[in-house]
């Protein structure tokens, strides 16, 4: 059976609510021309916004001739979503207003390699403090969107990968994290959320692939403002691409992946073996602590350090050229908390190589940008979700913000 | 700017086209449930294909209750297109019927390393003896869709790769062709266009990956029945993802490409460094018939050369993961002229690494076909490119074709 079901490319209500938070106050007229849609499809959206309680008139704009032109715009409190982004390493929550702004942020430690029952309690406890300080009404909160690693049920909510432990292949990480919150939950892949946060930041366009280096290496792309699902959004496996067809076998079951040759884990185990590098940079942490160490002294100026870094960038930046060939597009943003201290140091290995690697270049040049914050974007992409999920349903509902803005709240 | 043209995965015209012709004779309300449309929808789509001559109503079938359902049933011989596909070694002709068949086929060589003007004449000779042996009536001819390899502006029918000479770095193929022919050429890259042929010949299903071997190595993927085009249609370039981030450079810019390692080229080259298997097999030929002298030695016992195709093979296989862990497809088809001896030998390793090998193992498998006419796939998609382009206009119109079913021709 074929399906045309949410990840076809279509002009969803989603993708014309980003249009009017990034344009800010805009008319049908202009909406249609961003869009390539009819006028009436486009009152047709507008109106169903406007039924949600989503979107608002603002004001009018002088037409050239005839009425002037009415102006919508997003109702910026109308409501609220939280966003996770969890790893073995780092845990981050916000809670973003529908503007796509960034209310309240807090960082926790990642899942390491606890009980999974353990790890759900302690993320219901970044997002009650989230709430909790955001202090905005609970009827304004859509639900959760929970960014993680590795392949996913994303349906269903269910994390299906052997890492770090065996408790993550078939654990039901949104129901349960929905049964401690009272909040529905939305799995989704980090990377693929990093890319809808950086969306939500704007200014990288509606197409652009993203290379997301946390714990380990991931990869997602963004088309037309829709994430790139394949058949059961599993793909962009940045990490387990092979970088070295004859090399070692790979935890993941391909050979000479990318992830245990340029990751964050390879490039700490390296400096380890450096006794004298490694007690000059303070390393015994955890991998992505310790990485951020390392690069932090390569910014310094450590030359074994800026080493190791270089070394990675090199491998990620041919990896990344073969993930352009495979994907075309013209743009790559990095994000990710192993960016934090390395990311310009890796966007510019990455930028050389691109300009004279990709397979296209006689067509197009591909550019590299730096999330605008690298350690935030996968959980403010998280909350992208849980509103994207909402408007992607067939015929989406939200009771009280809509009632709210009936009465003018 | 976000667009919402050609490349999008709404269900056009096309995909319904496709479903009819693959059921033979189906209802509306099988054809709703087919794409998950609604009815109305489909009984648009409907309509309008009967308008433009290509399906009609061909019987009854009873419904549970209520009226009979009427059956739509595609018009084979409404109109005929022809699909040709090139590359250094080999070209092919087809003309296609509106049912998939192909009526006529005609080989002939390769561009070599010809001017083009030479290679377009050929071309043009080529369509016109298929054209003559298929004695369709001129009318009923919707144009030629040539597939051919390398970076191309798709929509302008200029082809933008420095191989196999300069010439090709800008050349407009498809506007000299359609001038030598009289018809209208659309350009497609192979590896799609093989994926569209795929798709014609029935079988695959409607989501799947192409690993296209001819001269060399490229690629394809169809989602929901539309080809992955990314932002330019130059994506999907397996022949240049790299399999050792350390390697040679490749011409094409990157490092350590899969077809330089892998391809047909290289397989031939160490073949010919040991005089006595180049002379036990025949060898001296252009690459693609040697690489298939060695296939079929290799097929029938010859120890050298089954260690040469299956080096190649478990390099291919390695790549064809990252392929998979990338686009996230249920299904390979391996087509291209360099799979017409090793065909099953190549399918059977990749099949083998890619059942214990991809990152989504644990979420589905991943199976390995043959296309069922390797060295005519991609032409037979060509012919199938030309209806496409033809359905996803903004307003689809068939003269002749539309008359023809009006009187009832």
């Amino acid at each position: 059976m074929r399906s045309f079901g949410a990840d076809t490319r279509l002009p969803t209500l989603a993708v014309v609510l980003d249009i009017i938070r990034e344009r800010g106050a805009v008319s049908r007229v202009e909406l249609a021309d961003a869009t390539g849609l009819t006028q009436a499809t486009m009152t047709h959206a507008v109106r169903k916004l406007t039924a949600l309680g989503l979107v608002h008139e603002v004001g009018t704009a002088p037409a050239n001739r005839g009425t002037p032109r009415r102006l919508i715009g997003i109702r910026e409190d109308a409501c609220y979503m939280v966003g996770v982004q969890l790893d073995q390493f780092s845990a981050v929550g916000v809670v973003v207003d529908l503007a796509g702004r960034v209310v309240v942020r807090r960082d926790t430690p990642g899942s390491g390699m606890r009980p999974l029952a353990s790890v759900v309690a302690d993320l219901a406890e970044l997002v009650r403090t989230v709430l909790d300080e955001a202090s905005v009404p609970p009827h304004k909160v859509l639900g959760i969107g929970l960014a993680t690693y590795g392949s996913q049920d994303r349906e269903a909510g269910i994390v299906i990968t052997p890492h770090p432990t065996a408790e993550w292949l078939g654990y039901p990480l949104a129901e349960t994290l929905a049964a401690a919150t009272g909040l529905p939950v939305a799995l989704e892949n980090d990377a693929t959320a990093a890319g809808l946060g950086v969306q939500t930041a704007g200014g990288s366009g509606s197409s652009f692939a993203v290379v997301f280096m946390s714990g380990g290496i991931g990869g997602g792309v963004i088309l037309d403002g829709h994430p790139y699902r394949g058949v059961t959004s599993n793909g962009v496996e940045l990490g387990h691409i092979s970088v070295d067809a004859l090399g070692e076998p790979c935890a993941c079951g391909n050979r000479g992946c990318l992830d245990p040759a340029a990751g964050p884990r390879v490039v700490v185990e390296q400096a380890l073996e450096d006794p004298a590098l490694a007690a000059r940079l303070g390393l015994g942490a955890d991998t992505l602590t310790d990485f951020n160490r390392i690069g932090r002294a390569a910014r310094e100026g450590d030359a074994e350090a800026a080493a190791l870094v270089a070394a990675s960038a090199q491998r990620l930046a041919v990896a990344t050229v073969s993930m352009v060939n495979m994907f075309d597009v013209g743009r790559v943003v990095l994000a990710g908390h192993a960016f934090a201290e390395t990311g310009r140091a890796y966007r510019d290995v990455l930028q050389e190589v691109l300009h004279r690697s990709v397979y296209m270049r006689h067509v197009h040049t591909v550019e590299v940008d730096l999330a605008e914050d690298v350690t935030q974007a996968a959980a403010v992409g998280g909350a992208a979700v849980v509103l994207r999920n909402l408007l992607e349903s067939p015929n989406p509902e939200l009771r009280g913000v809509a009632a709210d803005a009936e009465a003018g709240v």
